[in-house]
């Protein structure tokens, strides 16, 4: 595929701002891809904050970094990553970057998804901390219903963020069938 | 800008599928960027096949292309991109890319503009004849009145054509004002 898909072109992305020693987020640990790639990425100088309200994917994210070796410079924080805040104001350096994978955790609880109006909480915060060139990821998953609603309501929100301050990218591939995924990139100007 | 705007995200997808010998098709012959880019790509074994409607698009390509060197891969063919099969017709190798921007030739007659039919009937022709892999992309401009028609013609019907052959990609920044052009990009797979 010559097109990248959503996963890769979102870690190209990523992969452009966060470097050795960044300060990172991972706002939805999930099962820990996300937190190993930012690991990887700020390597033993930097720090990833990832946070997750179940527990569960707090155990599968840390087994994940610890065959990786990648567990020094990650924090596992279980709770919502409306509360990043807490963290963020404790570091000096700016944020480099910040991911989300939006919907439920795959293979657990499809009850527990993520909501927007913490979402948008989050993602203000995050934005306040961001550097210039800094930027923050959504992945996008609207196959269940409060996803579609989610999706809507994030969508309408970030179509008015000012474009002086942020450009807004949204990369979606328009003829596949069931709600696939789709990438929200967030840069500060 | 980290995120890529538009036409440099344009250029990276078909410099992954245009190379040396390759043929190639500027729809929209506009005033030359396209085509020199794709003539550069192809180099003096390729070929480019360009196409306008208009004399004053020829006329400045051609002074674009000879001043570059590069008039020689190129056929200037001063008639609609609809038409397109009466060339590809006469070559015996695929194609491996096409570009389309959208709208009026910038800096002339503003009535003058692409038509969703022409445009469509060009679509399904280049699709037919384009390698696997290869891609088509549209840069859209949605600004002037017949430029919404088309933009919605053209993803109503992209959006319906089988995940299974082609993929369809639209980039676009969700956070500007006035109209500003997006791009879908169609791989064959």
């Amino acid at each position: 595929m010559n097109i990248p898909s959503i996963l890769p072109f979102t870690h190209t992305l990523i992969e452009q701002v966060a470097g050795p020693g960044d300060l990172v987020v991972d706002a939805t640990m999930g099962n820990g891809h996300d937190t190993l790639f930012l690991a990887r990425l700020v390597g033993s100088t930097g720090k990833v904050l990832a946070y997750d309200v179940q527990q569960e994917a707090l155990e599968n994210t840390r087994k994940r970094l610890k065959e990786a070796h990648c567990l020094s410079q990650v924090q596992l924080l279980h709770k919502g990553h409306e509360t990043v805040e807490e963290e963020l104001n404790c570091h000096d350096q700016p944020l480099s970057a910040a991911m989300f994978n939006l919907g439920y955790l795959p293979g657990s609880d499809k009850t527990v998804v993520t909501k927007p109006e913490t979402t948008l909480t989050a993602l203000h915060t995050l934005a306040r901390y961001l550097k210039p060139g800094g930027l923050i990821t959504l992945v996008i998953y609207s196959g269940h219903a409060e996803g579609k609603l989610e999706r809507d309501i994030l969508l309408a929100e970030l179509g008015q963020w000012d474009q002086k301050q942020y450009h807004v990218l949204k990369y979606q591939f328009i003829n596949q069938q069931n709600n696939p995924p789709f990438l929200v990139a967030i840069e500060k100007r």
